[in-house]
């Protein structure tokens, strides 16, 4: 391990590659930080899902998701941000400067640290998911939904995500049919209230999503879903037990099973995560949202730290946030350990 | 003034159209909300200031403010938004729905609000400020620092703002000249102490800036200064007291004189600002930061509730999230009006 370690202390390193860690990358490197960006194994993140972002401002005829990442890419790399693929599997933040080890055992040090690795969309696991993602399969409404105007669309999931899908998803569509598994659902009790009052959104319970039908070319043409009257039917089918086996035509579907943040590297530091693994970030004296999180010189920004709005332009924002604290944190630090002993205070 | 009103009540009003409002107008028309945005007396907000902005993820060569903005207006414009001219003299917020008095008498009636009216940077009232604005007179360094690698200069202030933006401009000028109008700062003790300590940083005491020079063609080439050994040489000068006047050749002034949010017309309602007059918005349940107010259904993005961090990218990811709450809220709204009348709890 130690082989691998060079004595570089970088001054910023940016663990991710997604909206908000290049625009993270853009900022520190504007500010003459030369920050690292590590390309994790989702390299560009969500957005490269994603065929066309409409909601990104500044892009009248939208822009597709892997071009905006290759533009902001191209435009961190411009003022010296250098990128390198690796995934951090450990992280320690007890000392200064903090150390990074990678999967491939490499070490990396930085004085400073931006956490932008994301928050990966749960996949069902059904048939040419691969294939159709962002091509009619999606895992964001409000991104994606206003493509489907007048389409049948099917959201998976039984929580507040895919109430909150459906509600959104039934401005556009001719008809939104929930799937869920169960023969009811987990979803809070007000949600849930909303999407049985909704008339155009119906219910299809204990039920799954097998297989996806179409193409990249033809988009989303079907589904194939699988059900039972116990619920959990993939599970049942696994074991040996007849199922019922249905194809329907449908324009989109949306898979609304909830998000993972990628903050397993960060169990056992000081970073504070909630419940779900979301890391916490701090308000300044003044009681405004910053990027701190409660480890001092260690910052958040993005899906990782946002389980509430989780689009690609306030990803984008909260990374400029994050190395505009970051620089504010190396200056203090630099200034610091250059001021002269102070005498005590009389 | 009750001529004016129509029976039209909107969904949602965005109040300014800088970056944070067209993006609060993507997200709200993209939901089907038809957002109503009120140009005020900026249209397009301080981003119309400058000439290039590099640091707006997605734009590898940059993007010409105005052009930025002109982009989010043909986009918001795609969806559905309306825009119109006209500046809010007074809210009204206690009832449902909220009023807006214009300036020109018009009153507008809306479910939701949406506040981006920005703040505006102080200017100086220099001789020719206009001209150059955008032209190597700029009033925000982290946004126009690095156009200045090698330039000598100015910075006009003498607190926390000047402090800071004159560290920032350290980086890339040659020479950083404070120009303040008294004797001694008014920035914290921290701030100033970093300056003084920087060996890139000068200060020109008692001095104030009086005109500057150059054209939108070459760019500022130069200032005139004018001092007075006991300080405010305008006020002395105005009163015909006699004063020092040089011209120095710079490639470079920045205004770190401060902001004002424009948030005059909230007045007297119950939308909670801090003493600068910037709206404090508040934190959800789970404690993440959102974009609402103290007054239920309305809601504030951009600068005019950003004091920290005042950057394009931040004001459109703030936007977003307004819109996003205020759909939420007009959600809520609709579906406890429509719900039956609910059994007392038993």
């Amino acid at each position: 391990m130690s082989e691998a370690m060079t004595d570089t202390v970088h001054d910023v390193i940016v663990v991710g590659s997604g909206v908000s860690g290049l625009s993270a990358a853009v900022y520190a490197a504007r500010a003459d930080l030369e920050p690292l960006v590590l390309e994790g194994p989702e390299p560009g993140g969500q957005l490269t899902l994603t065929t066309d972002v409409e909601n990104y401002l500044g892009f009248p005829d939208g822009i597709g998701g892997m071009e905006l990442i290759q533009n902001g890419k191209e435009q961190a790399k411009r003022f010296g941000a250098e990128f390198t693929h690796g995934t951090v599997e450990r992280a320690t933040l007890e000392e200064r400067p903090f150390e990074l080890e990678l999967s491939n055992g490499d070490v990396l040090r930085t004085r400073a640290l931006i956490v932008a690795s994301g928050a990966s969309a749960r996949w069902v696991g059904a048939e040419n998911e691969d294939e159709l993602m962002g091509y009619g399969l999606s895992t964001c409404a409000t991104c994606d939904g206003a493509f489907h105007r007048g389409d049948d669309v099917l959201v998976i999931g039984g929580g507040d995500s895919a109430m909150e899908e459906a509600l959104f998803l039934a401005k556009f569509a001719e008809s939104v049919t929930i799937v869920h598994r169960r023969g009811e659902l987990r979803a809070s009790e007000i949600m849930a209230d909303r999407a049985r009052e909704h008339e155009d959104i119906e219910f299809r319970w204990n039920t799954e999503l097998e297989a996806l039908h179409g193409s990249k070319e033809e988009g989303l043409t079907g589904a194939t879903l699988i059900s039972h009257p116990d619920g959990h039917p993939t599970e049942k089918a696994d074991n040996g037990v007849d199922v019922d086996r249905e194809t329907v035509d449908v324009g989109g579907v949306f898979y609304g099973i909830g998000h993972t943040p990628n903050t397993e590297f960060l169990e056992g530091t000081g970073v504070e995560r909630d419940s779900d693994g979301y890391i916490q970030t701090e308000s300044d004296d003044e009681g405004r949202a910053t990027t701190h999180t409660a480890v001092d010189g260690v910052f958040a920004a993005g899906d990782v730290a946002d389980s509430r709005y989780r689009q690609a332009i306030t990803a984008a924002g909260t990374g400029s946030m994050a190395a505009l604290d970051a620089e504010d944190y190396l200056e203090t630090l630099e200034h610091e350990q250059s001021a002269p002993a102070m005498a005590p205070e009389q």
